[in-house]
């Protein structure tokens, strides 16, 4: 049987595929720090144990109120109220706020007992120790509610997730230091073949230099996880073997190479001694000598030496399965691209950029609804983004629209 | 003036971009090896010192022969030749082929002296000392020609390309063992507000956790840059001026917050203090209070202090200046699926899925031509995968197609 002609059983792809997630498993859970969690992929719901905002805050910078003293303000009848202090941001207010009475407030400011609205500062004017007020509030008028973005005891981000810096945003808020995500596999990349040399080593007779290694180990931690090279296992049944078992102490084996021998799949038969194979040979080209085997529980990839095949068989396979040792299936990754169609009205200024967080989920796209300063769930329940341009007046229901996803699309396995 | 409101001044997104590209430079060249170069940014041109193949070698297990003695072998009518040794992969031959003779040859095998093709082991038979050839190969079948692939002297990879995984591939085939890039941005984060206080710590009165800094930071480790948090400011003119020179050490400051003191925007003051003010007040939705300045040639950004406001901010006008400190303004980033009119037909097997290298441009998807086993270079030449999936024969030139990208689509500074 020729290597290269065709294999006496043929796997298609997307069986081989079904194989490898059927036969790989979850490694564990370990901590990790909310400032590096970013990739990882939780392994527990994150329930919020308090409420967001925590307290009823201010919206503005204004003066906070008793809304019903506004009614009836306006640019030509002032109400007059005594501005009797101020709560700065992250003070606690010692203050009431009565009828007739106002206190100073900013962006984020605790709200005074007694206040339920805030007067934003340029429909005021100070005269003295008084304050016109030129507008009417109705209660709770640029003020953030306790929990209006997030509720004690709800769900904010469900076990599977890939977590995006948004999400570290949310867990801080919420107090998280870390969460528990599936331990990430660290991968051996094993190259075999008589002909390699390692870079930087001498070039003699009809050497080569081992390029398959560089290439994986570049793409495994490019999709964040860690490979280490042990590098070259010449066309020999001990030294692969020896190589083997080596590697196990890793959680996942990748062998390439190992055909030039010919009529002997080394590999295949050192795999096949101490393990299982599960297929030899796809339907792919190029690509095609691809095997795939289990040893000791451990995955083991034999993918071809020429590097367009091994780069294609990597893709095509490898990437699957170490997701899937983190628990996902990557549907779509982030920064793609998606057409759907509006589902709400979307308006926006002419003259400003808007960027608007939606939910785009086969094919249909839903504005994500912000009250008042709610905006820090907003892009956790959104996974992408609407742009309005600058020239555009909004979008209507039904009208087809790009975003932009900022959360990977991914389906859960455990 | 209300800092949410309106800025006097609103700097239109694209203008704003433009003024942060034209005052942010690369910030020198360091190497890097092999092993950890993908998402790096060459610095240089990479120029072939060698031809790869290094040496004519065989594309096929088979034997090594002198093409002319097979004109006219059939399977009715075979050839006999005389097998006088083998070359096996990774040894220099010694043998020489003359005609009438054969030498039994590996993929990969350098190929020996006087034999110009190679016939495929499945159209020979041994018996005894002797070989029968059962099929007829023109000179140079199943040989990868020296330089084929690569010729001594040619531009492999052009200053200022993301290096992916497959160039590490080429550039260690070619015995590099480190490359020059151009030197990645550290980045210090500052978060500005009395309300803030820092996670793990103890939340009393109204105060809030520092949510943006594990958001950015996240963010700019995810895009393969490197960030440190330095905490926070309070909302003093003295403390954050402590702070900036504390960042000046770094390649780029960032700056959140600091707009919950209402009338003052302190951080732009110590900005503009020390430096220089570029923009303030952006014409966007969230992100409107977002400022960019310079000081003592570091660029300093100056983010809205509302999570939604501050990530968004950060994905419009940071991430193309951590770039442009690279050298590139991406364009598209690999992984994206884009479509494109065939430029010429693409055969593929029923019953075979074909992972064919192409290259897009515009609109248009030209396949990379790859003749013998020049499939190293094919991967770097390429810039997207068409994938032809079993049940298709191929496709037609002409036809329109969707290809997925990959290698991002840049375009170089300086």
């Amino acid at each position: 049987m020729n290597r290269h002609g065709g294999f006496k059983t043929q796997e298609r792809v997307e069986s081989a595929i079904e194989k490898i997630l059927t036969n790989v498993k979850t490694i564990g859970i370990e901590e990790v720090g909310v400032y590096e969690c970013a990739g990882r992929v939780l392994a527990e719901d994150v329930i919020a144990d308090t409420n967001l905002p925590p307290f009823d805050r201010s919206a503005m910078d204004g003066y906070a109120v008793v809304a019903e003293d506004t009614f009836g303000a306006s640019k030509t009848n002032p109400i007059l109220l005594k501005c009797i202090g101020e709560v700065r941001g992250g003070e606690k207010p010692k203050l009431e706020v009565k009828s007739g009475s106002a206190v100073r407030v900013f962006t984020g400011s605790a709200m005074p007992k007694g206040a339920n609205a805030v007067i934003p500062l340029e429909f005021t004017r100070v005269v003295g120790e008084h304050l016109e007020v030129f507008a009417t509030v109705p209660p709770y008028k640029n003020v953030s509610r306790e929990g209006e973005d997030v509720r004690k005891g709800e769900v904010v981000l469900k076990r599977g997730e890939i977590l995006q810096p948004q999400d570290a945003g949310i867990l801080a808020s919420l107090g998280f230091e870390s969460v528990k995500v599936f331990r990430k596999p660290k991968v051996a990349v094993i190259s075999t073949g008589n002909e390699l040399v390692e870079i930087g080593e001498k070039l003699e007779d009809a050497k080569l230099y081992n390029s398959n290694a560089p290439m994986l180990c570049n793409a495994i931690s490019q999709l964040g996880f860690s490979a280490v090279s042990l590098g070259i296992a010449r066309d020999d049944f001990e030294e692969i073997e020896k190589k083997l078992f080596e590697a196990l102490k890793f959680d996942l084996i990748v062998f390439t190479g190992g055909t030039s021998v010919g009529e002997h799949d080394i590999v295949p038969e050192a795999v096949s001694k101490h393990g299982k194979i599960l297929f030899h040979g796809v339907a792919m080209k190029p690509g095609m000598p691809t095997a795939f085997g289990m040893v000791k529980n451990k995955p083991v990839f034999m993918l071809p030496g020429s590097p367009s095949a091994c780069f294609l068989a990597f893709e095509t396979f490898v990437i699957p399965a170490l997701f899937r040792m983190v628990n996902v299936r990557v549907i779509e990754r982030k920064g793609t691209l998606k057409k759907g169609i509006l589902q709400a009205r979307v308006p926006s200024e002419i003259g400003i950029r808007s960027n608007v967080r939606v939910y785009w989920e086969k094919g249909k796209v839903y504005p994500v609804r912000i009250s008042g300063s709610g905006i820090l769930s907003s892009l956790v329940k959104a996974n992408a983004l609407l742009l309005v341009p600058e020239n555009v007046e909004g979008y209507e229901e039904g009208e087809e629209v790009e975003v932009k996803l900022i959360r990977d699309i991914t389906e859960v396995f455990e």
